[in-house]
């Protein structure tokens, strides 16, 4: 999770026409101490000059590679109600390789309806667009009670790495890639640190 | 972070109407290894007894205190794009305290839509609202480009806390919780570890 912000960080540098950057600075603009910077850049390969420091567009690259993101991610998404929607036609996916092919609902109501340039499609057509596109991620954003069953046909038909948005932990095989985004855990992250006032406390 | 997903995970133990419940079967339900789960509630008291496990209920009640989920979080959020519709009706929020007081937006245009029990306010009105409810936490659903500028503004307002929806990492002043929730960061993490090919990797 560091890496990628710090490959966004160091993409908002290059915007805004940086050269070079010290372990100091890309500390500062994203919340770590600046001897986790250097650790975590040096586990991938030398990358700075010592006195210098790193050079955006070659740190950037790197990052962009080692993150995955020198490739396209066909993608599906199972769930099309409003966060499902806000997904599908959420821009910065797509700028960084993620291409949704797909958008699914276990309800008959939204079928059909569009999403930018693609139709809700029902769930007995998920494996066959998996398949045809290779997709190896899947976004769930259905209701808690369907989560685990979408997680396990996904699985089932290929998908290797799943974003959980759904307020249910999900019980998977070994080997996939789970990763949970409850709006209401980044909450209580929130309140946890308001009521134990801690002093600054940067997270992503 | 971890004990918001204890917490979550003790909800649906509670749920499926389990009395008590091991360290290592909150491991298995989390993804985080039994040593971690013992060593960070024992960081809170001592809530286990050897040989028997915790209680539930307990645990469950004790783990909502210390993540200040035993009061009201008057919330207000900044966007009223498909996300921020999204958010400011997800039910989740409210069953956890979390209460969206004001929802506004920088475009003129959302201004007077109706977002279940809210209008969608100018940004003329933020501070009155904030101050009006003593909302401590801001939600950002607004595009990179004025991420910065509303983030200044909710904390001049009084916001302590920032769930920060936008893909511009913030640049805030120390004691300012900043978590910064980037849909893009979250699928990044999960190309990483397709590229690296780890085993099983949850994290959350």
């Amino acid at each position: 999770m560091r890496l990628a912000v710090y490959s966004r960080f160091l993409e908002q540098l290059q915007e805004q026409g940086h050269g070079t950057v010290s372990s100091c600075m890309i500390a500062r603009g994203t919340g770590v101490t600046p001897a986790q910077v250097r650790k975590d850049l040096a586990y991938f390969g030398e990358f700075g000059t010592r006195g210098v420091g790193y050079d955006v567009e070659a740190l950037s690259g790197h990052l962009k590679r080692i993150l995955g993101l020198d490739r396209k991610w066909p993608t599906v998404l199972v769930g099309a109600g409003k966060l499902g929607s806000a997904l599908a036609l959420y821009e910065g996916f797509l700028t960084r390789g993620f291409h949704i092919v797909g958008v699914f609902d276990i309800d008959p109501d939204p079928v059909g309806n569009r999403f930018g340039q693609l139709d809700v499609l029902p769930m007995e057509r998920l494996e066959e667009v998996i398949q045809r596109y290779g997709a190896q991620i899947g976004i769930i954003t259905v209701p808690a009670n369907a989560a685990q069953e979408v997680g396990e046909r996904l699985v089932d038909a290929g998908v290797r790495a799943i974003l959980n948005f759904s307020p249910y932990v999900l019980n998977l095989p070994e080997g996939i890639i789970v990763r949970h985004v409850d709006f209401t855990l980044h909450l209580e992250t929130l309140t946890f640190n308001l009521v134990y006032k801690k002093e600054e406390f940067k997270t992503f």
